[in-house]
């Protein structure tokens, strides 16, 4: 295997490159410096807790199981399909778009060799309709992530899927089509699959959604799609080995970490994440809820008010370039804009020339769409650092499934290292009760009465005149 | 027609509650009201201005053309392809997802009974070289869409897949495959078709590319994909009605500036836009593009300096409750949510009952999908309130043509009064020429020599310390 080789290794390296931080509105050399020995501190605070937070021991599991049952279900399958939502669907699709790009679902199967993949992560009703109207349930496979078997649009998913199955393949061929991700030991969907004997996969109790890609829940979709999910935790490791350097202006997730944290403390609410390639364009989504749902939160961890939490913005490039480039540019200097270059695409994708005469085309001609993209994103990096607008560049050498282990792991290793910067809890979700129960309340849920009444009450309230 | 039926209209109006807005860390009513002459003064000045901005007279036009051209070509042709990218490919895109759904490239031809839709809005070179592996040339069309024909990403795609035209069928052919949306008098891509002798359709001069979804731009592709553009544009002049309601506190369009603008001012740089529905996702991502490039601007409309522009975050709702609102709720409060409910989808997806004694997941039985979403919209509007973020939610009754048309009109709207208020020119982007520059001057476009050599010189200044 490549990734067993150093020097191969070490040329997929992603690198940080930071230069363009620095300026009029941006950050200075002495700032970083200066929070340094707070970074290091963080750094060892989370190498500390390593096997206590459990993802980063991931990238040592044996993966076996799910390249068995993928070698096992291939060709009986057309379609697999992900029910499961935030944390149980982000990173499916993430390694999806990445690695197998945007268009593998139009191919026909002899090319793709694997079965499609829909991932199902709403309880929108056309959505779920939809999907049911084009799938042939005969050949599909459902997969329902979900920790606790509560989460509403995973189980109103699963309810629905499961009774067109029982019309499709009849109640005692369900085990076919159905695989669950859930906790080991409890919950609603664990008494679920052990009632019907349907196969299930463990998800890691310590592990939360966000930090679950390189669990059961993304390594199963992956497998399910030919992704090379041993490269994929190769990859992972190399990037918790960056991430483990103690000095945290040599190790990029550290340096990440506080470039951000001092950016939101110097008035910058807002981070932008925008790579130069559609296959990453879900990777920023990924990362996206990663960052909001950790980051964002009301107390640190005395208990004293915080209300911090950079609001994680994704773009991408150069699409981007014709939509949100004018704001970067002349909004207000409240951004940080973290690009993704790609150094090596799997293909150039030659310009040809034509129309020699037409100067305002023809120098396109000779030049391969590899440099045109490339050109944008250096120019726009140079753009946005020459008007005040500090910006970092993340330079994937290719991008494949060890670079994609990798950022994973380096994100996830950034993210802890600035909730320790921030002294905040950076692995619960505290904020999302309060809606949770008001649908309970409003889906009639046993329990819920008092809260059921108060909404009725709000409702009254409400002024007609500010409805337009 | 059941748009010309004034009831059925009335019936399909989309409403602004503003409700959630008020509140500590929201707004007043009293503040609202004392800016609402303002507001109106913003309203009059639109309004005097439709002739002369272009894009408010769209609901007028003749769309006979495009239904002919689709009419004479939908049977010859599987995929239609959009080379366009920002204003010339995010309405496409908006329109054809809402309008016919996630799934409709999926489906079998004789399901959908109208050509697929590929938007190629990157100069990524793996999407291009994807897409062209992809595809039966005999049977697609491309439309190549750029005002001035200089645009890089859009003329690069152009060259490349009209190279391969040339070998899958012939030069002599081109014009069955190739049809351009462009300048009516000038530009590179009026030369271009004028000397192959291609079927080209106008761009109206005076509308800029974020406001154009309605012109040539939108339209095409849209009745190549069998949607209503009838109905699209009587949607719009329904919304520019609403428009143009003198009163600022009952105009949606104004109040819905009004409120933006207010939030901005009150140190509330970030609106998030959060329908709840996928087949809403895009028109999310369209708003971004109008919102940010219109209204993200250095100096005012005197010169001198106002460095304002919210920052656009596209969402999507329930998905996006497991992924953004635990920031939402427990985050800064630096944000305005705009949802986006839906009171009427098009099926409601019952939920089956089973597990009745797992008391956990049996209260979802008996209930649809649609119940459900509408529920969590609620809860999440609610809950956010009740912790002092300020909201609003557009109601659409349904999602079709008419209400899409309706929406994009009055976000337009919406849009040239926040400019007004801002006293900003909304319908320039000067922010982007420096990255096009820097991008001329990388690929050594003739003319960019000196500003290839600074360049050259900036990297070589920067520090190999700050890469790691």
């Amino acid at each position: 295997m490549r990734y067993e080789d150093a020097a191969w290794r070490e040329k997929q390296r992603i690198r940080l490159d930071v230069n363009n931080v620095f300026g009029t509105h941006g950050l200075t050399p002495a700032e970083l410096e200066a929070e340094a020995p707070r970074a290091a501190a963080a750094i060892a605070a989370v190498q500390e807790r390593r096997a206590d937070l459990g993802w980063p021991l991931l990238p040592d599991q044996d993966v076996t199981p799910f390249e068995q049952f993928a070698a096992a279900h291939r060709d009986r399958i057309d379609t697999f399909v992900v029910l499961g939502i935030g944390g149980s669907a982000l990173g499916n699709i993430a390694v999806q778009t990445a690695i197998n790009g945007p268009f593998y679902n139009l191919l026909p199967r002899e090319q793709r060799g694997w079965p499609r993949l829909l991932v199902l992560d709403n309880s929108d009703p056309e959505l779920n309709a939809g999907a049911l109207r084009m799938l042939d349930l005969r050949r599909t496979m459902f997969n329902v992530i979900s920790k606790s078997g509560t989460t509403a649009e995973t189980m109103a998913s699963f309810l629905y899927f499961r009774q067109a199955l029982v019309e499709a393949v009849g109640e005692d061929r369900l085990g076919d089509h159905i695989v669950l991700t859930t906790d080991p030991n409890s919950g609603f969907l664990r008494q679920i699959g052990q009632r019907e004997g349907w196969t299930m996969f463990d998800l890691p109790p310590k592990v939360g959604g966000r930090f679950s890609v390189l669990t059961s829940v993304g390594l199963l979709s992956a497998a399910m799609t030919g992704v090379n999910i041993r490269e994929l935790l190769a990859g992972a490791a190399y990037g918790r080995e960056l991430a483990a350097n103690p000095d945290p202006l040599r190790n990029p997730a550290a340096l990440g970490a506080l470039i951000n944290y001092l950016c939101f403390r110097k008035g910058k609410p807002i981070v932008v994440m925008m790579p130069y390639a559609n296959r990453l364009r879900d990777v920023a989504d990924w990362f996206a809820q990663l960052w909001a749902e950790s980051l964002g939160k009301a107390v640190d961890r005395q208990g004293k008010p915080a209300r911090v939490g950079q609001t994680p913005v994704k773009a991408l490039g150069a699409t981007d370039q014709h939509s949100q480039v004018q704001l970067y540019m002349e909004g207000p200097y409240d951004k940080l804009i973290n690009f993704i270059a790609v150094e090596q695409y799997a293909e150039t994708a030659p310009i040809p020339t034509a129309y020699a005469d037409l100067e305002g085309v023809s120098y396109l001609g000779g030049h391969t769409m590899a440099e045109l993209i490339q050109a944008e994103q250096q120019a726009t990096a140079i753009a946005l650092s020459e008007a005040g607008q500090p910006n970092i560049t993340h330079i994937f050498p290719e991008i494949n499934a060890f670079t994609l282990g990798q950022f994973f792991m380096l994100m996830e290793m950034q993210t802890a290292i600035a909730g320790e910067l921030y002294d905040i809890n950076a692995f619960d979700q505290p904020g999302v009760e309060a809606g949770k129960i008001n649908t309970y309340a409003l889906l009639g849920r046993r329990g819920f009465e008092e809260r059921r009444a108060a909404i009725a009450a709000r409702a009254q309230a409400l002024d007609s005149r500010w409805v337009v």
